[in-house]
């Protein structure tokens, strides 16, 4: 694992802590300060990422060598941070749950050099997969009865989160991958028919529908708009009968052009020739507002190839996250930063029925009878605790997402589920931020 | 290298063409269809990871195993695929040169299941930096005087796309990374400070700073705004004072608030201190029109931090990109599909003087006198012709930005130069289409 994916700063304050024997434990939490424009909820995601890299977490030789020499660390630093894994305790919302702004996603808590350390990529990992897993999840609910496929791997910012992407859309909902390493690492099911290339490197459409039923015979289906759609519809059927396709394992992909007008135009065409149970396939810069339009329209598309829009989460491609001390040894803390200000302490948050304000707690005080505590642990000294499968977290995103009240759900304008503060935890916070302005009131008074 | 990181279409396609001798040379040509809103030019990126993937190419022991026993291919393919490499060759933009909407990044020859294999890693790397290092150019012209900073690690897609942002955001003209990893792999210069938890974590602010001066006193800068960042400016003057800090090496950081009115009192506090000569950052979720507006008000702000609006390319995360087969075997070939048509055969494109419009040419005709052609080779027979460093690519960057008239380098509702097609691009074109057209009556009339 690679220590050095990290920022700067994080090795120098981690390499300041060691000089002065600041290694108390410190408790970080991990929130979203506010949602994006047009998210009513988040779903959980990247959690798995984080926690591989803290079990992982580790500066190689090399990486050494970098601190000493690239950065001019002073070889005591680099030599206590040679000694440095992470051995703290992580409490999380497990993937697939749905979660709002100010709510921890997780909190860390080890000694304040590790703590601090591992930001960088704790935060990288799931700002990245809540907002996809979430651009999904609206995908999901925008479009309730169609087969959704990920499609994104060609435009990811790069091969890992396209590998990410395969795994947070099923997480989601989604039914396959066009992904072949995603399946291949993650189990599960791949998808794919041909590009336009394959019809116009043979010398007719018609040779390559042969072609591709020939070689590809159990599920063809078949590339119909390179040249014109419904020629193509036509020449699609032709050769399916021709090849004695069974119907319920043929289908079409239309990928441009008005997608509601030419899936009825197929669905009519495959209807007439005897194909009622062939499925129509809709791809080409689709995203929820599209599928929404679809599905109110009634188009007759079976299966959406969802691509660029999920994978890159085009319209949140990322989120207002923060990872913030809030207690360290055993001194609740806070900053007061204008428009970034924060809750001190460790937390917990419990959630009700449908309907009903999630609480926002402090870590310690007792449970809220009859509502669920939504941080559980998932770490313990450094090594995991179990690791939840794609599908189980599917299952949790489904039910969380089914919770949801119509209003969070709206794509447009919706309203996310409030989040109230308990007692305890806002008396907390009028405690600790008086006894910072007050020691600030000092600190100017001496200074101006 | 993995071959598994592509769409599982790209593998049937692939298939397909070596069961059927379908090996003759292809062309295709990477381009981006239509520029984003608010996007003048495009900053060519991603050849040097894409060029990487090209020679690496193969399939792995537990790649071919997965192809067989997960997917479900025959023997005789996971054998024939076992076998490909990339043998290519390619002629690119260079990286760093600004392009337009029509006109290559890239063109591919090779055997055809070679050249179509390679169609999604190439689209993932060219897509997500060109975007990243177009939106990072834009903030280099928004702040012509200022230093930028990427900041961009703790947002970006992933530890890979963070270390990729790294590398663009130097060639766009960023002068330094906070990415470490980036810094040590690219040869960059690397950047931090402090953040927030690390004033926290001390007693006081005063605390804080007195420790941080005497762990980094090379060239300390200064987090002011944890609490109140007036207080915090005061508090940091006392403190470099009294460790004696050269005015020139000292500096402070405004990560929230008004920026102007904050970084004008900083300013002023910091000249009536006698520290005429240190330096203000400022950070917190900048892009390149907060920058044009701080810039136009005369901030006196000396180091932008960049972060999440440039790693992600906040306003245009995705680009239209398309891989289009243009010729196979000898043949040029186009597609007519409804808004997604192509221009068929291998291409040139020249540039002449600023407000001059690019030429989109066949690649066969003769040079346009006077005019440098974009497009060079980059890969030969699947080997790299020599691998630009970063500054040469920033340079190149740097000159083409110099280029741009005014009304493509504006930040909204620019003017992208245009780019005119030679008559002989025309005319094949048309000749291709009539061609495809007529097949296509002819398939119409027999299939309905």
């Amino acid at each position: 694992m690679n220590a050095l994916r990290t920022d700067l700063y994080e090795i120098r304050m981690a390499a300041s802590y060691l000089r002065r024997g600041m290694t108390g434990l410190a408790t970080f939490s991990l929130f979203v300060r506010d949602l994006p424009r047009d998210r009513g909820f988040l779903v959980a995601a990247g959690l798995a990422e984080g926690l591989d890299l803290l079990q992982g977490f580790r500066f190689e030789p090399e990486e050494l060598a970098y601190l000493g020499q690239g950065l001019g660390l002073p070889a005591t630093d680099v030599e206590a941070l040679s000694r440095l894994r992470f051995t703290g305790d992580v409490r999380a919302v497990p993937e697939g749950r749905v979660v709002f702004a100010g709510e921890p996603l997780l909190e860390v808590t080890a000694p304040l050099p590790e703590a601090q350390l591992v930001e960088t990529m704790l935060l990288n990992s799931v700002t990245f997969a809540t907002a996809v897993a979430t651009k999904a999840a609206r995908c999901r609910l925008a479009a309730p009865h169609a087969e959704l496929v990920d499609f994104s791997a060609r435009r990811t910012h790069g091969g890992d989160a396209a590998l990410a992407a395969a795994r947070l859309t099923a997480i989601a909902g989604f039914g396959r991958t066009s992904n072949v390493e995603g399946a291949a690492r993650h189990g599960l099911r791949a998808a794919g028919t041909v590009a336009h290339s394959y019809i116009q490197a043979f010398r007719s459409e018609r040779d390559a529908f042969r072609a591709f039923v020939e070689d590809f015979p159990a599920a063809p289906v078949l590339l119909v708009d390179t040249y014109d759609p419904v020629t193509g519809i036509a020449l699609a059927i032709e050769v399916l009968r021709e090849f004695g396709v069974q119907p319920a394992s043929a289908g079409v992909r239309l990928d441009s052009g008005d997608l509601l007008t030419l899936s009825e135009t197929a669905r009519k065409m495959l209807d007439a020739a005897g194909f009622g149970s062939a499925r129509i396939m809709a791809s080409g810069g689709l995203d929820e507002y599209a599928l929404e339009g679809l599905t109110a329209a009634a188009a007759p598309i079976d299966v959406y190839g969802l691509g660029t829009a999920v994978g890159v989460s085009a319209d949140a491609p990322s989120l207002d996250t923060a990872y913030k001390l809030v207690a360290f040894d055993g001194r609740p803390v806070l900053k007061l930063s204008t428009g970034k200000r924060t809750l001190p302490g460790a937390k917990q948050m419990y959630r009700g029925a449908a309907g009903e304000p999630d609480v926002l707690a402090t870590a310690d005080e007792p449970q809220f009878p009859g509502r669920e505590a939504l941080l559980v642990p998932v770490m313990l000294g450094g090594r995991r605790l179990g690791q939840p499968s794609v599908s189980s977290s599917h299952l949790r995103c489904a039910r969380d997402l089914a919770w949801l009240p119509p209003a969070a759900r709206r794509l447009r304008g919706p309203e996310p589920v409030s989040v109230r503060h308990s007692a305890a935890l806002d008396s907390l916070a009028e405690d600790v931020a008086g006894r910072v302005r007050e020691s600030q009131n000092h600190a100017a008074g001496v200074a101006r």
